[in-house]
């Protein structure tokens, strides 16, 4: 008996890699929950600058909030240079923020459709692999019905399936602990949840970032802390790399 | 006086068999409760697993959800080949799973009796005597209404007691502690109900399995620790076999 | 002055009829709440059985759930003999249960009127003198207003009241602790309301029963552990009874 | 200056007299909340109770639930001959209680009007003093809007104002602490509150009293332990009665 | 540069000034929340009583549920001659409080608009330089939406200002922690807002009272002990007044 | 590679500067959301003031809800001469607050599209690099829907980018921890969010102000203690102005 395993893509963070026993599953959408400012995008950005870096693998970033400038400037305080991959055509945005002057009317359920069709475009035009779409969370605010949150994310992993790249999804939470996603059902349609935490303890403030479930595949599990660092981005603080980073016994 | 006692029927897995005080009770179906990568599918997909492999029992696994070529793959990584089992006509799959293209138009209350009719037809061409709807959950978030998913749930369960199989039927939680089903309605009306948790204890997950009723029979209560293997599935820990594997007291 | 006190119904279970200080007030109508799985079918079952067996008092089980083969079967495992005291005519099945090929078009307000007239029946064919109603809580589902429920809760227990029987009805509650109803209006109501519990305490479940109110009599106030012994049935433990099995002092 | 002081209506009850410190606030309405079985019904026929046999004082009781016949059983279980009152002309039922067959199309809501109709005639007649409504809970479960439920307070208050009766209005509430009345403005309509509480502390039951406001008099705060003794009724501890049950330092 | 400061008048109440830093500020509104039976009405009442006996400032006193008769009686039993204050044309109650009989038909939104003129009127035949609002929380349960709550209360608080007066504005609050008025929105509201609470620690009442907030000037923070003393009323404990009446060091 | 970083503009406040790395992004809005009474307003004027001041930019607050002549008085308290500026021509107000003669009519939707008009034409009059609106939860409370206020804000914020200033948009919140915003989607659509805190413990007050996000760039992570001193405003205290005052270790 010869059972194909799930493959897996290394992030490029090699802290994380070890958090994820490998990496992404590769061809399948893992979702980020996180509250506000819990580091969703510094780790949809790393993800896919490092993929251009490191392993030539290209991406497609999906931008429901902030605008591509602003994208742009933020990754560069971590040192990621996207105007630069931008012209090398090994990056991409596809803009899908809100316009106010040209999306005035805008009020009706989002059309998806669409825009999974823009993305198509710019994901075979770039020949990307790794895909990132920031955040759900700006455009599923308008459902009140957990059915249609079902359905419609349920619609964009199955685009992701079939385009066959291995994509981040950013979605929102309002409170660090209790139920994963806003609408309590994200955390079931997707085969990948990652969570992000930014939790106070006393007047301190600890992120953590923890893989809630990875289905098919084997994981660490736990919250493992994390510091976003200057010019660098997210570093994942587990045994191994503390390991690497203290002095061996035989040294003292 | 003589009286017939409910029949159990063993799952394959020890620990499980244990907590169960010898099986499921046959010919009725369980519901099994969880959070978001709890281990519901695992679990099922080794009920009928281990039910073709040890016990000559063929198996149905309708899923509402995770399409069947994931199923497999993610079976595999347990060891599972499902594959193989479907081509000796002992495991079949029904599946129920959403495909945008084809069911665009599906918002309304959802159709359960053609399913339940080609889930008959699954159960009588295989042969079946081990069941997995996996998850029920998928459907019901259609359902405001607590009267609505009691009736559907009802006739589910109806129709696989006339079915004559042993069933085990997914459903989903959003918080590991508190109210078993999300409606408050599902623990009431099933005859067994099993509870998966997954629970958050300072900085590391700790899964456990829980019986929380079983009508007509004796049964563990309490929560029993698990994990997930690689290559082999859920292995449930009781003092049982945790004397087995530890040392005797006289070999110390 | 001599003023005529209410009577009591010794239960057969010797550890209840000691919380109870006595059994039930005669000729009313007791809610019995719980989660899923706490034990109140079992209750039920057992105050019907224990009458036939050691008052030479007839029962009528109206079942709104659960279909007749099934309680006999699970009574089965507690040592009932329900079909034979059937066949001695001293037992009768009211089945209230939902089938769904029959009830399809059952979603309105459930009529009471009809089944109480069923419930007359049976209570006079039979000459029953102990009743239960189990459990309301699958038809109180229905209604959203707690009024509805108020009025049709006090016309089954008029009805029950004017069959001059002594009657168990019992409940559902999602939660061991708060509100007692899931309405929270059943139990003022309600001349006499029981409460049992399941707690999950650290990982163990621990089984207690509670008088939460019995209107005109005392009885003992607190939880009081039990446990549901094959065979057997509830084993409500009181010091009394513990006494009993201890060895004395002057033994040791 | 001087300036007319609220007069005080002893209870008969001493400990309850010394928590109120001296009384009821004579010509005015008490509401007393509680839970399902916290003392509500016996503390109010105590109070007209002891005004008949005490103090010489005739009472009206309103029942909107329990019926006169079962509230004459459930006093005869603390000694009280309510039969024996009510054929001196001392006491005097208003049955407000809800009859299935007569008030079947009851459902819009409540005539407090007609009620207050036959309240007056029945206070008239009876030439009565004290008064209690029990409970204005069942009738209130009615109104979802709290405004409703303010007015109709204010109006059944008032009345019992220019009937000049010293009265005790129960009303329900779901959990022992948090929020006073069911709809959280019924402890801001009256002047003087009581809340009896059957709090379950781990295993146990306690009975407390506590004046939560008594407008424009002087009382003691916080809960006072209370029993309900077969034959007796309501018992109030306070330092002062325990003092006095308690032999002196001397006689040790 | 020299700028205008805020002004204050002192309350007469000396430890309740010391918290106030000085007194209310001139000529604007305050919000007092508090619990039923937090002290909201005493309050309010010795704020204009003092006012009238220490300053010869004169008082108008607007109240939306006791009655008149009801607060003098009340305002007797602290010492305070209401009556009295009335003949010499120092104090004028203006009566929004509901009336049976006469506001029978008064289901929909509040009258503000006509209140506020007979408010108008009242404070200029006295020449009141300090008025109370007792409670707005009566008027505000008919609002369902707190845009309403918000509007009505600017515009009550914006009349106050016009009419140069100093106002004490009373509101409800269900529970002593947690938000502050009932819809949320009145503390926003409100220049200044004071906080009665009346807690349950243990089996005794603790109040306090706190300034959450005065805009533009200085004052203390935190909860002060306060009791209510028959014939005196609020007296609040602050270290200052401790210590005008403990010993002096040296006198020990 | 030279990527262009994200400028700061210092506040004026030595403690907030050091807490914000530097000062607010330039060019960018900064949400402030606190509960009533926890500082939002002086902050708002402080930092407008002290621009004037120390920086020489220029300043126009937008006010929702306390009137211009009342910010001055406050402002004034904290030794700010806000009328001085006017006069200048250095500081502009945008009085949107309610007036109830003017805006009687005012329930619907809040016209913001004219709101941003007047507020442009204020920035190019006055020349103004900071601006200050304060506060929109004034306005908020009127959107049941979140999807409105995402977009509303969305434009607010897009606005102030389009004019090239540096803006505080203040917003409320009813309680001092859990979810940040009132309809939990605020501080997901701003790229800056401060809190400020007044939290009640044990039974004194402690002001806190913390970072809760800077999308690009770096800062100070969790509370830091301020207080408002008379005549001066927010003095945030951290270890290195703490340092400052404190005697260094060569001087002891
Ligand atoms: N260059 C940097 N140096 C240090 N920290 C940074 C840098 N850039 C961003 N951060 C940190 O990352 C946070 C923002 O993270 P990010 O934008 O990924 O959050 P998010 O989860 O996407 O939030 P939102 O839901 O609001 O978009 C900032 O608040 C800051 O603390
Ligand atoms: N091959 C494997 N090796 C180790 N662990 C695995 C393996 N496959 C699955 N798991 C574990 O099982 C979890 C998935 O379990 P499963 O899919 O049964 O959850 P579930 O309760 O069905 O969740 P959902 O409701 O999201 O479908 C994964 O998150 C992973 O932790
Ligand atoms: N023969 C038996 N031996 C031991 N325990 C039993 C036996 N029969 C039932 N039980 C126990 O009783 C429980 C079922 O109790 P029961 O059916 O009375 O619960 P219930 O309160 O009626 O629940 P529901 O609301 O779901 O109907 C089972 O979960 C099991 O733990
Ligand atoms: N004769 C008695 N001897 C001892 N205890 C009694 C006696 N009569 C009543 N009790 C106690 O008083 C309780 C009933 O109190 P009561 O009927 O006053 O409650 P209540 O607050 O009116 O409840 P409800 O809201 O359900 O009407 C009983 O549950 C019992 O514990
Ligand atoms: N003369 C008095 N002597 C002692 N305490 C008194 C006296 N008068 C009133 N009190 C106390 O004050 C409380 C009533 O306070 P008050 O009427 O001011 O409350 P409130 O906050 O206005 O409540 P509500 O919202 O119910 O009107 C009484 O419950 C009592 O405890
Ligand atoms: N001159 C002053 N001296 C000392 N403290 C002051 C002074 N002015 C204001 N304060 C303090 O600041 C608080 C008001 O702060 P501010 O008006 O900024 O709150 P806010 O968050 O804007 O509240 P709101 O949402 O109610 O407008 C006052 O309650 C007071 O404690
Ligand atoms: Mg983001
Ligand atoms: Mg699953
Ligand atoms: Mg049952
Ligand atoms: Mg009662
Ligand atoms: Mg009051
Ligand atoms: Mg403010």
């Amino acid at each position: 008996m010869s059972l194909t395993q799930i493959q897996r893509m290394p992030t490029g963070c090699p802290g994380l890699d070890h958090v994820l026993a490998g990496g992404f599953p590769t061809g399948r959408s893992t979702l980020l929950s996180g509250t506000a400012g819990s580091g969703k995008t510094v780790l949809a950005l790393q993800f896919l600058h490092d993929g251009v870096r490191d392993y030539d693998q290209r991406g497609v970033f999906l931008t429901f909030e902030e605008r591509p400038e602003q994208l742009r400037a933020n990754a560069a305080s971590l040192g990621f240079d996207i105007a630069g991959m931008e012209e090398q055509g090994t990056w991409a945005f596809v803009d899908a923020s809100y316009h106010p002057d040209r999306d005035e009317q805008q009020v009706g359920p989002f059309d998806f459709g669409a825009l999974l069709l823009r993305l198509r475009h710019a994901v075979e035009s770039v020949g990307a692999t790794r895909v990132a779409l920031d955040s759900v969370g700006a455009v599923f605010t308008r459902y009140q019905d957990a059915t249609v949150v079902r359905r419609e994310l349920m619609r964009v992993t199955d685009l992701l399936r079939e385009l066959g790249v291995t994509a981040i999804v950013t979605s929102e939470r309002a409170e660090e602990y209790g139920q994963i996603g806003r609408h309590g059902v994200e955390e079931f349609v997707c085969d990948n949840v990652l969570v992000l935490r930014n939790a106070l303890e006393q007047e301190t403030r600890r992120r953590t970032i923890e893989v809630l479930k990875m289905r098919g595949v084997d994981h660490l599990t736990g919250e493992f802390p994390f510091t976003i660092v200057p010019q660098s981005g997210i570093v994942v603080i587990t045994l191994e790399n503390t390991a690497l980073n203290a002095p061996s016994a035989d040294e003292r």
